[in-house]
């Protein structure tokens, strides 16, 4: 069994929509965060990774959302490094509120990128025996993301100077800000998102223009893409409830 | 003397830019958050504020920065509500690092608005007391802040709406934000601030689209505004050191 890893959080006000419900590009990085303590606590932080030349990607987030934490609210953080193969790694997450019932879940793929080729690394032992995770043959698909196949609207965001983090590139939460504010307000401020499925193509640096679009289906699902020129950097889908 | 306020907070990565310093929105958000926190600890939340149909709004930050914490640092974030007279609240904030030395301090000066007629309200015995501030007579003024001249520099900013807070505006913080993505690059990666003056004149609303200017004097110093048509809404200076 995986070790599992928690931490409380006391979701804070300026981390909140207009309506108080969790912003979901930081229900993203809060639980990153974590598997970064983790890892930390296990002796094989970012840095330690770094020493092989190594550093860690995200291929995909498939979010659950049962109920967003509100401000003010007390939620554990969960998260284990459940399962991996040659080349990647699957780890969950959980938040659950003070009476233990079970918010959202999300289960990311990882992969160790070769920081000098730009090409996938294998999984090393030293990088993941700490984690107690089992080893498995098969190749895990996520949640398959449909693509935009007819642009309801679309927005032009430019790179910010803090959307960059320390791997130089576009945090991979930043995405889903754009994915989110491309959508009307309205939609945005009766609905709720009950799942979020991104994959990530590419990456994106400081000094780039991206286009944010979406589909609008007519099952409660937006689908959406961020481009740079003719690269599709990242698709998601979301579904929505009232 | 008035009553401190005390939490622990450990610097998250995602909080910091890309060389791990603490992004200076952020610096504002959790200070002003453990503010919030003070009042609900002594039963003078926002929400019992609004019953007298008022809302605390803030009219200037000045920072002070001896030294930007670090991704991955604790620290002590301090406040105290130091004293108030007729129409303002003055508010100290301290951030300590692990050793107790003083990294970062911020005036704050607040006002109450009647929510209705969206004037000032005078400070209310009820709202104040239990902080134990000074009452005092004079008006204390901020730093004051050199207004922009000469343009060296704008970019346009639509609103999004993850930039909204539950006051239905532009959160304070998000104004930094566009003052400081307006720098060159070069000058941002190689130097770091060492004091902040902000000043908002006027709030912003989803939809509008603002403009980021600045003015580069001689001395180490940029001259900030955030406009929407002819209004400015928030000045600034910051000044610089290697």
């Amino acid at each position: 069994m995986a070790k599992k890893y928690t931490e409380k959080y006391v979701i804070p006000s300026y981390e909140c929509d207009r309506s108080d419900y969790l912003k979901i590009p930081t229900l993203v990085k809060i639980l990153i965060q974590i598997s970064g303590n983790q890892s930390k606590s296990l002796g094989v932080s970012d840095a330690y990774v770094h020493t092989f030349g190594l550093g860690w990607i995200i291929l995909q987030h498939d979010i659950s959302i049962k109920r967003l934490p509100v401000a003010g609210e007390t939620v554990t953080l969960g998260t284990e490094a459940a399962n991996y193969n040659k080349f990647f790694c699957y780890r969950n997450f959980w938040i659950l509120d003070e009476e233990g019932n079970e918010c959202v879940t999300m289960e990311t793929t990882f992969a160790l990128m070769d920081l000098k080729e730009r090409k996938m690394g294998s999984v090393l032992d030293e990088i993941i025996a700490p984690f107690e995770s089992e080893k498995i043959k098969r190749i895990k698909r996520g949640e398959k993301v449909l693509p935009v196949e007819e642009i309801t609207q679309s927005k032009e965001y430019s790179v910010r100077y803090y959307d960059i983090d320390d791997n130089q590139h576009v945090n991979n939460a930043i995405y889903l800000d754009w994915m989110i504010d491309v959508l009307e307000i309205d939609w945005l401020t009766e609905k709720r998102p009950s799942s979020v499925s991104i994959k990530f193509n590419k990456e994106i640096r400081y000094g780039e223009v991206v286009t944010s679009s979406y589909q609008q289906d007519e099952d409660n699902t937006s689908r959406h893409q961020v481009t740079v020129g003719e690269d599709i950097c990242a698709e998601a889908n979301i579904t929505w409830h009232s």
